[in-house]
């Protein structure tokens, strides 16, 4: 396709290192949809922390995370670096923003189209902004998570990469929660699960709700029940190796759900919450279970012998790979080049 | 001047109502600045809360103070109000920013000059903002409130509305404290004063420390010494009628301290803390005594009948009145005429 000889400014936010070294989901799909692009043949800028690791070219204001050094505070850095992309706008045919709603506030201050990932609307309170610019050019993470009104050009799955997450081939006996320790993600319901099955359970993830840790996790682990803190990539596998399904009974609507993506690509079956885009990223009995309850939970997991392990990494590599991604976003970004042509003759 | 046909885009901040109902004295300076140049005859576009007051243009995009309404997220408005008045830059033949580091962060996206008053930098955190657009217009409100290696163009002193304070010829036997409860203000110094002295004080201002409150203020509350919760512009002047003289005991730098004004535009002396602009804003032995801890504030309060209450009011009229601060900001705004003149040239 003759578009890859425009150039695209990729904006990842920059709370964490583009990629994470543990914790930060808008900033891997960020990162993995520039490595895709490059890999594609793009000229692609990454707008990022500067401890980024990236084969696009790197332009950084923010020497780090501001999650992963206190002297930096969160409002300047994001002005900052959101700005510094903006300044430079003249230089791209397009500005991809992965950084929630504060980009779109400098999107009519330029002449280059802006493209919006949603990658979750992190609060009720930010939706007059997304009002205000409902016509700019939108992307959702999946179908259920989309707010009426907005001009969405198309949902485009969050990629991963797969070479990141081999088949475990055989898997473990472990019940596996993986994510932040926070209500949001029903670790207390994994825990309940373990409790009714039996079953031992391995949690792994940062802490960021310290009184729901305190009162709700904590006081269940013994021999059976395990905290082991956050995991980067190779604990994760470690994990993946030892599991005999992920339980993700989330209570909230998942907005895509990256681990349920990565859990199945090593062949672990997901038992997921049925909330959100749960249901579009498990395959109700093919790849997992979609569950209503924890009681369902611990049903299913008698059927999990059912799930065929080579399956679950195959619709991975079909539908959330960072091929499949980065090819539907090249079709978004060649339907902005045609409209933005049409607007200009 | 034929500069007063130019349109001026005055942005407050919209974290209270311009002007606020009690705190909020960057919305008080930035009110100020607008209804003097209206008074002059200048087209004057301000940006504010939606329910502001002001004989200027209106343009709002948030409909309340982020203080006054816990439904408005801080960060949402400030970003959805400040981009909106970058939006509407090529209206106006000036932007005078009155809002902290945002703004800049938008200036090199308009072709319409910037110029920011700084009210204060309310963090070091905020300074590689300042570093980056050091090169912009900038004004202090006070001398000593100033960073190295910014385009400084000048100092303007605030100007406060005399005719809200008119002068108490009298005053009263109370020792009277107003502003923010926290430590950053002296409340305990201003307290010890009372203790040492024996004089009744009377404490005003919205608690922002709560801890403080508790811990060095509220024990200490009695017969005499008593706090009276936040003020309005009429409770301030029923305060100054009271008053013998204001203790402004600052711990910190003050950057320029409206409250000092207010009081001697009242006819009432001031004892200020020597940090940061207290010196220029209080004549030291005419207009009240600028002191190095409580024990000097005891000690000059014997001299308080020497302090002639016309005077104290001459000097706010001479150089802390609206009028003069507004033929300030004549003067800077003329030098940014020519200096953009220039350019073009």
């Amino acid at each position: 396709m003759t578009i890859r000889n425009k150039k695209v400014a990729i904006v990842s936010p920059v709370a964490w290192r583009t990629p994470p070294r543990q914790y930060g989901a808008w900033e891997t799909v960020a990162g993995n949809i520039t490595e895709g692009l490059v890999a594609r043949g793009w000229d692609v800028t990454l707008f990022a922390t500067a401890d980024s690791i990236t084969r696009a070219h790197l332009h950084a204001v923010v020497d780090r995370g501001y999650e992963e050094d206190p002297a930096i505070d969160p409002k300047v850095a994001e002005y900052l670096h959101i700005s510094e992309a903006f300044e430079h706008a003249a230089e791209f045919d397009l500005i991809h923003s992965n950084y929630d709603f504060m980009a779109l506030c400098f999107s009519r201050l330029v002449k280059t189209p802006v493209l919006t990932t949603i990658h979750g609307f992190s609060s009720p309170r930010i939706m007059p902004v997304y009002e205000k610019y409902r016509d700019e050019y939108f992307v959702s993470i999946s179908n259920s998570d989309r707010a009426p009104g907005l001009n969405y050009l198309a949902t485009v799955y969050n990629g991963i990469d797969l070479s990141l997450y081999p088949l475990q081939e055989r898997g473990g006996d472990q019940l596996v929660f993986l994510g932040r320790i926070h209500p949001d993600k029903g670790v207390h319901l994994a825990i309940e699960v373990a409790h009714l099955s039996g079953l031992p359970l391995l949690i792994a993830g940062i802490i960021q709700d310290q009184t729901y840790f305190r009162e709700q996790v904590e006081p269940h682990l013994d021999q059976k029940i395990r905290y082991i803190g956050p995991v980067d990539v190779q604990g994760k596998n470690e994990l993946f190796a030892r599991a005999s399904a992920l339980l993700h009974l989330n209570t909230i609507p998942e907005r895509f759900g990256l681990v349920l993506a990565e859990a199945n690509a090593a062949g672990v079956p997901v038992i997921a919450m049925d909330l959100g885009s749960c249901r579009e990223v498990i395959e109700d009995g093919q790849t997992g279970f979609v569950v209503n309850n924890a009681e369902e939970a611990v049903e299913r997991l008698q059927h999990l012998p059912a799930i065929n392990r080579k399956a679950c990494r195959h619709r991975v590599e079909q539908l959330f790979s960072i091929e499949a991604m980065v090819e539907s976003y090249e079709r978004v970004y060649q339907t902005i080049f045609e409209l933005e042509a049409r607007k200009q003759s």
